[in-house]
């Protein structure tokens, strides 16, 4: 056996990911030491209680509510604790201390990223964060190290492993809204207050944190364009399937470079994907991210997007990697914000578009709406008018692809026409 | 501007992948710059013959053919030649001449990986290779960095773009093997000698190299079962596909543990995957990996297969890295053989199969077929009973999980019954 160095790890955090990370650098202890080259010590865990509950059995000596404490001291320290106050504090005193940070914080980064990775540079330690997006999924160190010799043009995909189980339950049983919402919080995909998820500010935070990396440029949520899946009903699905396409919260970041310059948008919304994409046959919780460099071309990764047991496998390849630097010496590959790309207004963004409209079922409704297309400069690719046992008319029509200000305008100028009663939908189609 | 350390950078080969990698490196100095802290000087590029014609345009000073001017006194030295020798010569030289190396040399690293790897663990050098396998996909560094706390427990999937497409195209057009071929042979997809794509032998080094790395042992060309597509005929696929099933040339890196202890098994054969797995969405060229963690559970990890821009996007990733490296300091993250598994005879392994029999076409014929699966303890989960327009009978059989020995002793009774005219096919299923 070689006589290893020991490491100091403290952990913030006992939830259903940290538990796990507990559970896995004790059990397996010897091979931790073999793949990192120091032997890792779990000096203490954070927690609120000591008392709590948890999903694993902890040693009680273990535990201890003296954050200060346990980070001064530790060579590596974990943050899974969530939230603004204290992790971001705690992050802070660990890097001030040397320590190097493995964290899962999303929302954290989205909101401080940049001042955390200033502290890290500061003092030359390391700031891992691969379980924040896409769960158990490698994507961070991907697009940090093997994708460092391309320029990345785009990446979309879908991360949130919740929004995804309700859409798929919806397309796939044909379950309203509301009973893949009660499923989903049964379940335990969505918390006691969903509007994170449902609201899409989870997948925000994911993409401002991507695009960051991507774009070597600071984006946090306020450059990040929301929708969330709140107005997606049933209906809606049951249209799509008929057309051919599946609705998916899809998460975007994008190069543009038009007359205005170049810019990058960042932006989360439902949409509308072929039956033949491969995100549509990403079912349940997981992710999958499609990440297009300029050399490499199209690259997909797939996963479970959440999990305690499966998130902590993201953690614990953080940890060896910062256990390896601290071994190893040198410094840890910092963020970069060389490029400090502008975000573009949604406005901006050109892609294709399916309308669905309630019209009156007279003749020449047809004329109108391509009249006022036309005008908009909106050009159509497909146009299909049906009239249901109720009698409603109704015209769904998919764009060539138009930007979006030029659509938008559009769609206002129909829904004031007097043919039609009301715009049933307007969902972008994405992935072609 | 930061003023940038000055890296020498000697580029061994300049192919349809050296020669991008030469244009991108020479195309993008700044950006290289900023991204790795140092400027990376193509110092110069070894070719056979100065005068040949090339994809990319390249100043005739860079060119040379004295091969240890060239990488003695570089930095970073990429071979991208292929082949053994003088590949291996040169790597060796390389790092004992203190450069880290990076290469997509894939028969190089099945054949003399751990000489190699001994030889950069001596001077504490770095080894890259993420473009030896799967082309633009990152798998190797996934595997070695983000999954470094995980166990890895299987991989599998199409590491061999040239028999992927044949196969597709023998597929979803309806091919012949031979028509396949001989369009492959046009557009590029296989070699003048296919021996290499067509027997397995690509995909058995990729399966070598994932299986070192994945389960910390050594694994040569000699551990791997291989079997390749010549056998595969248009009316095999055909069969699957009624079936609903497709052909895919698969690489299986496994842990097994059984009565026999622990093992591992590494093979390559084409085999039947369900229309539903994500696998059998895999098409043309491209390659396609499923990992699967104890913790992390399936990834996929999916893109081009080869392509020299493609792969030449992995090779400067690893560029990158290991100009971090040489500035930050510190040692590559070494090979490890640590678990030094055996490797289990293919008899050992146990998978699903489907077994297409001749037989005469008389009463009693099924009964005597049952009676042979029984005695051989192979049980069957499905039997199809069909007489084609020739009044040719056949009886194709899906087993349940059996061990391949047991499969292969039964189907050697099944042979020589009298009630059997010919044994047209076995294929294993996998996927499930």
């Amino acid at each position: 056996m070689i006589d290893h160095r020991t490491l100091r790890v403290a952990l913030l955090g006992a939830g259903s990911v940290g538990s796990q990370v507990a559970r896995l650098l004790r059990e397996h202890g010897d091979d931790f030491a073999e793949r990192s080259g120091a032997r890792l010590e779990l000096a203490g865990i954070l927690v609120r209680d000591l008392d709590a509950p948890r999903d694993v059995d902890l040693p009680r000596e273990l535990l201890t509510t003296d954050a200060e404490s346990l980070i001064v001291g530790a060579d590596i320290v974990i943050e899974l604790m969530g939230g603004i106050e204290p992790a971001r504090t705690h992050i802070l005193t660990a890097l001030n201390s040397g320590a190097d940070v493995v964290t899962g914080n999303k929302a954290l980064l989205a909101q401080h990223g940049p001042e955390i990775f200033d502290a890290a540079d500061q003092v030359g330690a390391s700031v891992s964060y691969e379980a924040a997006v896409a769960g158990a999924i490698p994507i961070i160190r991907p697009l940090k190290d093997s994708l460092a010799g391309d320029r990345i043009v785009r990446i979309f995909g879908i991360v949130n492993g919740s929004t995804n189980f309700i859409l798929d339950k919806m397309d796939r049983e044909g379950l309203s809204a509301e009973d893949a919402q009660r499923l989903a919080t049964d379940l335990g995909y969505l918390e006691a207050d969903p509007t994170l998820d449902l609201e899409g500010y989870d997948a925000a935070q994911k993409a401002a944190i991507l695009a960051s990396l991507a774009f070597h440029t600071e984006v946090s949520m306020d450059d990040v364009h929301r929708e969330g899946i709140e107005s997606i009903t049933a209906d809606m699905i049951e249209g799509a399937r008929r057309a051919g396409f599946v609705i998916k919260l899809l998460a975007i970041c994008e190069r543009l470079a038009d007359a205005d310059g170049e810019a990058i948008s960042v932006r989360v919304y439902p949409a509308l994907i072929s039956r033949e994409h491969p995100l549509a046959t990403v079912h349940g919780g997981n992710n999958a991210v499609f990440v297009e460099g300029e050399a490499a071309g199209p690259l997909m990764f797939y996963g479970a997007g959440a999990g305690g047991v499966q998130t902590a496998s993201a953690v614990l390849g953080d940890v060896v990697s910062a256990a390896r630097r601290h071994i190893a010496g040198g410094v840890g590959v910092g963020e970069s914000a060389r490029q400090s790309l502008p975000t573009a207004e949604i406005g901006r963004i050109s892609t294709r578009y399916q309308i669905t409209l309630e019209v009156s079922d007279e003749q020449g409704v047809l004329a109108v709406i391509a009249g006022i297309l036309n005008d908009g400069g909106v050009s159509a690719a497909t146009v299909e008018q049906t009239v249901d046992d109720e009698g409603t008319a109704r015209i769904v029509i998919g764009t060539h692809r138009a930007r979006e200000q030029a659509l938008g305008d559009t769609v206002a100028r129909l829904a004031e026409s007097d043919v039609v009663v009301r715009v049933a939908s307007v969902l972008r189609v994405e992935g072609e």
